[in-house]
């Protein structure tokens, strides 16, 4: 059977609701209290299968190279390409099942292999080599015109025609649960002459899914629809963190930079491009015509419903602020893959692309405190009688994503970040 | 004597005009025909004083970490810090010393580790963390702004406040020689009504130098003027190739991305900090006086001549089309990495900060093919016959750079690439 069939049942314990069943198979990297070497695993149901410990084992083989597992980040596995991602999925999947005696019988190996989920610590999955963040979804750029530019032109004459990206920060994409502190810089309010440097007073979050690059090209090389699939190696959960009022002044001519640089939160499971086959969907129609260079031939976006959830310090439990659906993005990550290379730039193992803020055509299915509080004059009530128009310190911010199977779901676990004052 | 001491001789023969006299040792990534693998050097006269060799030899030592110089990058190097930067700086000095026997009289290690750089092949000096471009050249950006924007505000308003600056693409940067391809990418006539993708037509360079940054910086830390200053490891000369078509209509809102993206070559040879002491200057007056973090107790610029040649394929020998100084800068790199960190972002070991085009106030002193053709309108009469606005395939382009000490320079060699056709 192939791993993803949804007939596919394990011997481990799964949860109807959980988010990793064994048609899922998501990669991460963690450590345990007890042994604090990080290295490579793959969620099911509330365990971790460590993949160094089947490594040694001899369970395990990725194409002649050793070790690729025991490693503090995914790219070493990456780099072996496609073919081995999907054979190791295959050979995962295969020892996961309830009919296979190789693990499920071997009691010794079996509970050096397979770790509580909640014991362990979650780091960064990926070594990241470039960041770079779109703006692809077309009702978010819309509301982001509206607001700030022309009801009447919202979308600026490019946006149709280029699925437009830029260059963002690295060296502070952090892994769920680090707390982000909320950033200083120049603000510069409308009703002031000069600017002055202070704590941040607009502090937004951006829903995004974020694409794990996991084969690189030469500079000079330009990509096809097929070259870019096959470089995407998975997905996560993504919170681009945004400085508004920073950006507002800062962003002409060059962009956003200091906005945008101080935190970029990721989800610790990839789920694999393999396990979102089943969920593939086309996007919305694309008129004009896109460029030859971006056309497709196949349905390259995906049905991932995503939910948003806020707690301030004063709430018992959080509240949902937002729900939505990755299927509604105008460029697909194809796209967004083809035109990054499209003038010779190379793209390295371990890139990862944000997709951009995505918004629905719903208030609800906003996903950003600016366009659900709509530039702060209808600051957003949630349940308990608080009011938000964007963030405040102490407050807890919670992506969660899943694709809805027949009977199972392949999830992306969430991605938490919590606002810390700056002193 | 301290090693910028002018005063100091070596016992390897080094011409007066050489830019790599005892007084500079500059560090680079080498191998040879003979021996492929990479490791570092340092230009000495029309020698590389090879620290590999050294090392094995035990006449070198970085503060009891062994093999740092047998690497592929200075990026190792630089982890150790400004105290072992100066130390190992102050010990070649010593070992070359026309004074000192060590190395002078040791006929077989002298052979080993001094080799000559006619024969060896260069290689990207530093592992690029994150590769980030700044815009701080006033009269850079006063030219800019007058051609796009508004003759009688060519600076827009936040210019004067912020040392702009934007993320660029780490994974194209390359060192002096690699061949540049010509980048295809969306352009968009104004007279036309619809962008086609094509290669593009208005290529420019952009002269200016690279800031290496040699030290890191946790998230959420601000630096002081001497914190900046101290993670400054050294410098480089810089060319950020530019497509100007490419930008033009790809630039709003968030920035240059695939007009930038395709290639950015640094020279090889990475000229401490330390070397340049003796030409510190004061910037340009700033008014209004930047906000209190931005402020400077010292001078932060350098005097740095920089020279900017073209040769066509037609020309027998190269052409001189500018001539600058980095002094004129507006914004220094230490401001600039000030600034960059400033939000909470976190600075890398290998971070490389472009200081932004470098243009002075004569027209002659302009550091793109965008200014010295004024956008095309007065292309540029070239000796031999040969006219250009911007660059044309085959064409070659050369950046030096040295600072003048009294009967010495202390230089930073060149940046030349030549510009290849796309088929």
């Amino acid at each position: 059977m192939h791993p993803n069939d949804p007939r596919l049942r394990t011997f481990v314990d799964v949860d109807a609701a959980s988010d990793f069943p064994i048609q899922n198979l998501p990669y991460g990297v963690f450590s345990m209290p007890e042994q604090p070497e990080l290295r490579v695993g793959v969620a099911i149901g509330s365990q971790i299968l460590d993949l160094a410990v089947l490594e040694s084992a001899g369970l395990i083989r990725c194409d002649e190279v050793r070790g690729v597992f025991a490693k503090p980040s995914l790219n070493a596995f990456m780099a072996l390409g496609p073919k081995v991602w999907s054979q190791t999925r295959g050979r995962i999947s295969e020892l996961l099942r309830h009919d296979n005696p190789e693990l499920r019988d071997n009691a010794d190996l079996r509970m050096r292999a397979l770790v509580p989920r909640n014991r362990a610590q979650m780091h960064m999955p990926i070594r990241v080599a470039g960041f770079t963040d779109f703006y692809s979804s077309k009702e978010h750029a819309t509301n982001v015109g509206t607001m700030f530019r022309d009801k009447a032109n919202p979308l600026l004459p490019n946006w149709l025609h280029i699925p437009i990206g830029y260059n963002g920060r690295a060296s502070t994409v952090v892994v769920s649960g680090t707390p982000i502190r909320r950033p200083r810089g120049q603000l510069k309010p409308p009703t002031a002459e000069l600017p002055n440097f202070g704590p941040c007073k607009r502090l937004d979050f951006e829903l995004e899914i974020g694409v794990v690059i996991g084969q690189g090209s030469a500079m000079g090389e330009m990509l096809t629809e097929r070259q870019a699939e096959e470089m995407i190696f998975g997905f996560t959960l993504l919170n681009d963190w945004s400085a508004r009022d920073i950006q507002q002044w800062e962003y002409v001519p060059l962009g956003p930079f200091q906005a945008k640089a101080f935190g970029t939160s990721i989800s610790p499971w990839v789920v694999t491009r393999e396990a979102l086959e089943p969920f593939r969907v086309h996007g919305p129609a694309q008129d004009p015509k896109p460029l030859p260079y971006l056309r497709q031939t196949q349905p390259n976006n995906y049905d991932i419903r995503l939910e948003v959830d806020l707690r301030t310090e004063k709430m018992a439990k959080s509240a949902r602020i937002c729900r939505t659906n990755f299927k509604y993005m105008y460029w697909s990550s194809v796209q967004q893959l083809v035109h990054h290379a499209s003038s010779g730039c190379a793209m390295n193992v371990g890139d990862l692309l944000g997709s951009g803020t995505i918004s629905g055509p719903e208030k609800a299915e906003h996903g950003s405190m600016l366009e659900l509080s709509w530039n702060g004059t209808t600051p957003l009530e949630i349940d308990g009688g608080e009011r938000r128009s964007f963030l405040e310190d102490g407050d807890s911010l919670r992506i969660r994503g899943w694709c809805q199977g027949d009977g199972y779901r392949v999830g992306f676990g969430e991605v938490e970040g919590s606002i810390v004052a700056v002193e």
